[in-house]
Protein backbone atom coordinates (compact mmCIF):
# COMPACT_ATOMS: atom_id res chain seq x y z
CA UNK A 1 0.00 0.00 0.00
CA UNK A 2 1.19 3.48 -0.23
CA UNK A 3 0.58 6.69 2.01
CA UNK A 4 1.59 10.32 1.04
CA UNK A 5 3.50 12.53 3.49
CA UNK A 6 3.03 16.01 2.60
CA UNK A 7 5.26 18.77 4.63
CA UNK A 8 4.31 21.95 4.47
CA UNK A 9 5.41 24.97 6.52
CA UNK A 10 3.62 25.75 9.86
CA UNK A 11 1.61 29.32 9.13
CA UNK A 12 4.09 32.21 9.95
CA UNK A 13 6.90 30.15 8.85
CA UNK A 14 8.76 32.18 5.92
CA UNK A 15 8.31 30.18 2.65
CA UNK A 16 11.41 31.97 0.58
CA UNK A 17 10.57 29.11 -1.98
CA UNK A 18 6.63 30.75 -2.57
CA UNK A 19 7.66 33.96 -2.21
CA UNK A 20 10.27 33.64 -5.02
CA UNK A 21 7.93 31.82 -7.04
CA UNK A 22 5.22 34.85 -6.56
CA UNK A 23 7.74 37.13 -7.14
CA UNK A 24 8.73 35.50 -10.73
CA UNK A 25 5.59 34.86 -11.82
CA UNK A 26 4.44 38.72 -12.00
CA UNK A 27 8.00 39.85 -13.58
CA UNK A 28 6.79 36.59 -16.58
CA UNK A 29 3.60 38.77 -16.58
CA UNK A 30 1.58 35.70 -14.91
CA UNK A 31 -0.78 37.95 -13.33
CA UNK A 32 -4.19 36.99 -10.40
CA UNK A 33 -1.45 34.99 -8.10
CA UNK A 34 -1.99 36.50 -4.80
CA UNK A 35 -0.21 33.86 -2.94
CA UNK A 36 2.18 30.65 -3.43
CA UNK A 37 3.07 28.41 -0.56
CA UNK A 38 5.42 24.85 -1.26
CA UNK A 39 5.10 21.80 0.15
CA UNK A 40 7.35 18.78 -0.28
CA UNK A 41 5.48 15.42 -1.27
CA UNK A 42 7.03 12.08 -0.10
CA UNK A 43 5.19 8.62 -1.97
CA UNK A 44 5.98 5.61 0.90
CA UNK A 45 5.45 2.50 -1.13
CA UNK A 46 5.16 -0.26 2.13
CA UNK A 47 5.00 -4.07 1.31
CA UNK A 48 3.90 -6.99 3.93
CA UNK A 49 2.62 -4.30 6.57
CA UNK A 50 -1.24 -3.85 7.55
CA UNK A 51 -2.61 -0.24 6.82
CA UNK A 52 -2.71 0.57 10.31
CA UNK A 53 1.34 -0.04 10.45
CA UNK A 54 1.86 1.33 7.31
CA UNK A 55 0.28 4.17 8.86
CA UNK A 56 2.80 4.14 11.98
CA UNK A 57 5.66 3.41 10.56
CA UNK A 58 4.85 6.62 7.94
CA UNK A 59 4.28 8.32 11.48
CA UNK A 60 7.75 6.93 12.51
CA UNK A 61 9.45 8.18 9.28
CA UNK A 62 8.05 11.50 9.91
CA UNK A 63 9.35 12.09 13.48
CA UNK A 64 13.10 10.81 12.94
CA UNK A 65 14.02 12.17 9.57
CA UNK A 66 11.39 13.68 6.87
CA UNK A 67 10.18 16.97 9.06
CA UNK A 68 11.08 19.40 11.86
CA UNK A 69 7.94 19.58 14.50
CA UNK A 70 9.09 23.24 15.06
CA UNK A 71 8.56 24.46 11.54
CA UNK A 72 6.48 21.49 9.74
CA UNK A 73 3.18 20.73 9.29
CA UNK A 74 2.46 16.85 7.89
CA UNK A 75 -0.28 15.03 6.68
CA UNK A 76 -0.76 11.29 6.41
CA UNK A 77 -3.10 10.54 3.83
CA UNK A 78 -3.20 7.77 0.59
CA UNK A 79 -2.10 9.24 -2.28
CA UNK A 80 -4.60 10.60 -4.76
CA UNK A 81 -4.39 9.05 -8.21
CA UNK B 1 -9.42 30.01 -5.75
CA UNK B 2 -6.72 27.59 -5.17
CA UNK B 3 -4.66 25.40 -7.22
CA UNK B 4 -2.26 22.74 -6.29
CA UNK B 5 0.31 22.37 -9.24
CA UNK B 6 2.07 18.61 -8.58
CA UNK B 7 5.38 18.30 -9.79
CA UNK B 8 7.10 14.58 -10.07
CA UNK B 9 10.26 13.21 -11.68
CA UNK B 10 8.78 10.77 -14.66
CA UNK B 11 8.91 7.21 -14.24
CA UNK B 12 12.74 6.58 -15.60
CA UNK B 13 14.27 9.24 -14.04
CA UNK B 14 16.43 8.58 -11.15
CA UNK B 15 14.50 10.21 -7.90
CA UNK B 16 18.12 10.78 -5.98
CA UNK B 17 16.23 12.17 -2.99
CA UNK B 18 13.46 9.23 -2.56
CA UNK B 19 16.34 6.91 -2.84
CA UNK B 20 18.16 8.36 -0.43
CA UNK B 21 15.51 8.67 2.39
CA UNK B 22 14.90 5.23 1.47
CA UNK B 23 18.20 3.65 2.56
CA UNK B 24 18.37 6.40 5.38
CA UNK B 25 14.73 4.98 6.85
CA UNK B 26 16.41 1.39 6.29
CA UNK B 27 19.21 2.53 8.47
CA UNK B 28 16.63 4.30 10.79
CA UNK B 29 15.51 0.74 11.33
CA UNK B 30 11.85 1.88 9.81
CA UNK B 31 11.09 -1.61 7.19
CA UNK B 32 9.05 -2.21 5.02
CA UNK B 33 9.20 0.84 2.63
CA UNK B 34 9.68 -0.56 -0.92
CA UNK B 35 9.56 2.37 -2.35
CA UNK B 36 9.92 6.49 -1.76
CA UNK B 37 8.78 8.62 -4.41
CA UNK B 38 9.26 12.84 -3.78
CA UNK B 39 7.08 15.08 -5.34
CA UNK B 40 7.02 19.17 -5.11
CA UNK B 41 4.13 20.97 -4.71
CA UNK B 42 3.21 24.56 -5.57
CA UNK B 43 -0.14 25.97 -4.09
CA UNK B 44 -1.24 28.83 -5.97
CA UNK B 45 -4.28 31.50 -4.42
CA UNK B 46 -5.82 33.26 -7.31
CA UNK B 47 -7.80 36.40 -7.12
CA UNK B 48 -10.44 38.01 -9.24
CA UNK B 49 -10.23 35.16 -12.12
CA UNK B 50 -12.14 32.81 -13.04
CA UNK B 51 -11.76 28.86 -12.34
CA UNK B 52 -10.42 28.30 -16.06
CA UNK B 53 -8.74 31.28 -16.37
CA UNK B 54 -6.83 30.15 -13.06
CA UNK B 55 -6.30 26.88 -14.70
CA UNK B 56 -4.69 28.18 -17.83
CA UNK B 57 -2.51 30.26 -15.99
CA UNK B 58 -1.37 27.50 -13.44
CA UNK B 59 -0.49 26.07 -17.12
CA UNK B 60 1.20 29.12 -17.56
CA UNK B 61 3.18 29.07 -14.86
CA UNK B 62 4.12 25.66 -14.97
CA UNK B 63 5.34 26.10 -19.14
CA UNK B 64 7.53 28.96 -18.25
CA UNK B 65 8.59 28.22 -14.53
CA UNK B 66 7.52 25.16 -12.37
CA UNK B 67 8.35 22.21 -14.19
CA UNK B 68 10.86 21.08 -17.47
CA UNK B 69 8.82 18.45 -19.41
CA UNK B 70 11.50 16.84 -20.36
CA UNK B 71 11.71 15.34 -16.75
CA UNK B 72 8.47 15.92 -15.01
CA UNK B 73 4.97 14.81 -14.90
CA UNK B 74 2.62 17.39 -13.53
CA UNK B 75 -0.84 17.62 -12.08
CA UNK B 76 -2.93 20.74 -11.29
CA UNK B 77 -6.56 19.92 -9.34
CA UNK B 78 -7.75 21.84 -6.36
CA UNK B 79 -5.71 21.49 -2.83
CA UNK B 80 -6.91 18.29 -0.73
CA UNK B 81 -7.38 19.97 2.01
Amino acid sequence: MRLEVRVELKPGVLDAEGESVEKSLGLLGIRGVRRVATAHVYDLEFVDVTPAEAHRRAEAAVDRLLANPVIHRVTIRPPPD
